[in-house]
């Protein structure tokens, strides 16, 4: 049983937004938390994302976080924010805090109205039954076409106290860069600056959820929020030194954990596909290679048929649009019969490197996703 | 039974690079006939592309094309470059023809050399068996994972004289722009100066090739090869004009032929899916957001399953970077029950417009692609 960070409480239950599962989570913070939320970059979030974005702005201080499964609130119009927001301020009452401290955060079904009623009704019991034991029952609640749930945690020291972080992740289809399709929510109790956290919040998902693609497809409700509400009562965190090191590497594990976590559970999925390129003239290069031959539909189905077609990969490579020559290449393909397959492309030029995490191109992908509504 | 423009003789054998079916073909024309080529810009053509851009540059005339399914002599390095010069020197010594004149392309597996002798072996009876009845033997020998033959043609009168086009592709898979992936060559008995024979081209492949995809996989040996010789006597067609228009009309009409026999031959395809987006600030916008819509795997996925699932269509558009409102769209359908599916997106922004064939995502697609070698 994991331990939650200090002065977190969570709850779930189901409103019925779907049949006979969790479909609502709620997590709390005793006092307001300090925090950071990256949000989709597709041209139309959905209402909550709307909201949230306007709040952060105002104040980087939340105490609490409403989540529902089965329904997207994406492409509602002004009524999807207006829904939203009334169900914030039922919320915020109900808990007697600031409703500009609540968030709420979706994820479905687009362009359906949220059915506000199911939710409304569903508060009560999730106040009611705020605890320290939901953590799991939080992760399923969050789930939507995903097989499994997504947690993991890390503890620091950071001077004599203990730091305790905790992520869970929901995301298995619409998986893209940047950010890959999914909700991703990280409790801490780190006292922590605001420029700290930040900073730390954006190099690791730079390196984790931006690293990983499914099937190219960018959700419209795409969030990371990172909650740190400083009840470790650790010496504070600030943008430099060993303990920003420390609390960032943490973040960072936390983050590429969920992240492969994620394509593990990708659609139909029955490999995990790790693509190194090396020998770019820079990292960027590097990323643009390997994220062409994560994307490449060709490539997939040859992996997913365990056919270690190294033309499909340097036919990826040469339609990327980066530098290269011919001549300079050096494929590494692992066994192809094991479930995590590592492929490693040198292209000789420089010392530019990334790595990019994806899953194969299954016939299972197109039923799912031909079949969800 | 189609006539050939004025002119050309064809051949095809089966010469063993396949098992028991056509794989290599000629096309021959009596008169060195001006030519035009365009190709793939993956920046890892095939050795037999990087022979003819170079030839083509020293000299626009080409009077026999040496067609091979089964290989596509590509990553194959120096000693692709070199096999394919090889079979070339022969055949034009077979033909008794300058060798600069004589062009090969290749399709098929990746990274394997060409198995010269076998080609070789049937050049003799491609030679000898020249004939204006082998069209349709042609039009299957350069096929391979196609499971139909692709052919077009069309008369047009320029002044009193009848000027005949021919085309003929392949290509099911790896079809992306620019080019769809494929190999297509157009014959015609037109007279026509070189800026007007390129102009026609450049603008008529735009407007075809250029505009369909099957699954975003740009390949290493995309052709589209035209062949001009001039035997219809006609008076010389110049980059101006009635007679330019009309040509010009025509070989637009070929490619467009060609190029929905390609994606209505889509590897698995199931549905030929047409999607016009309308009332972006410019065309080029229209294409980018119609292009991200055809290559979602979700939107493609979702025809598959006869879903009209608009959200997966709007969350592509958001995704593709065009300046756009989300309370200005507009989506019709049409039935999803058809073979043939027609969407339009109007983004009430614009003029601009823009269409994209593609087709359907379907587990046969992967099947297909898994097992290929």
């Amino acid at each position: 049983m994991l331990s939650l960070p200090k002065g977190f409480l969570l709850s779930a239950t189901a409103c019925g937004l779907r049949k006979k599962r969790l479909d609502l989570a709620l997590i709390f913070s005793e006092v307001p938390a300090l925090t950071t939320g990256l949000y989709t970059t597709n041209k139309f979030p959905a209402a909550p994302i709307k909201i949230a974005k306007a709040r952060l702005k105002k104040s980087a201080f939340c105490q609490a976080v409403l989540i529902n499964s089965g329904n997207a609130n994406s492409f509602t119009g002004e009524q999807g924010i207006k829904d939203a927001k009334d169900i914030i301020d039922f919320l915020a009452k109900k808990l007697g805090i600031d409703k500009n401290k609540v968030h709420i955060s979706s994820t479905g079904i687009i362009g359906k109205r949220l059915p506000i009623e199911k939710i409304k009704n569903g508060i009560p019991f999730l106040v009611n039954n705020l605890s320290r034991k939901n953590l799991y029952k939080v992760a399923r609640a969050i789930l939507t076409t995903d097989t499994v749930i997504k947690i993991t945690s890390k503890k620091i020291k950071i001077g004599l106290k203990t730091v305790t972080l905790i992520g869970i992740a929901k995301g298995s289809g619409m998986i893209a860069p940047s950010l890959a399709t999914m909700l991703c929510f990280i409790i801490t109790d780190a006292r922590i600056t605001k420029m700290a956290l930040e900073k730390a919040v954006k190099k690791s998902v730079n390196n984790s959820f931006n690293c990983i693609t499914v099937d190219g497809c960018m959700s419209t409700n795409d969030t990371v929020l990172v909650l740190a509400n400083g009840q470790a009562n650790n010496s504070l965190i600030d943008i430099t030194g060993k303990n920003f090191r420390s609390f960032s590497l943490a973040l960072s594990d936390i983050c590429l954990d969920l992240a492969k976590m994620v394509v593990k559970d990708g659609e139909g999925a029955t490999k995990f596909i790790e693509i190194k390129i090396r020998g770019t003239e820079n990292n960027t290069q590097a990323k643009k290679a390997a994220l062409a031959i994560a994307n490449s539909n060709l490539f997939k189905a040859a992996i997913y048929g365990r056919n270690p077609n190294w033309g499909r990969i340097v036919s990826a490579i040469g339609a990327s649009g980066i530098k290269v020559r011919e001549d300079n290449i050096n494929i590494k393909f692992s066994s192809l019969k094991k479930k995590n397959i590592f492929i490693e492309a040198n292209l000789g030029k420089g010392k530019g490197s990334s790595t990019i995490y994806t899953s194969d191109l299954t016939p299972e992908y197109v039923k799912i996703n031909a079949e969800y509504n």
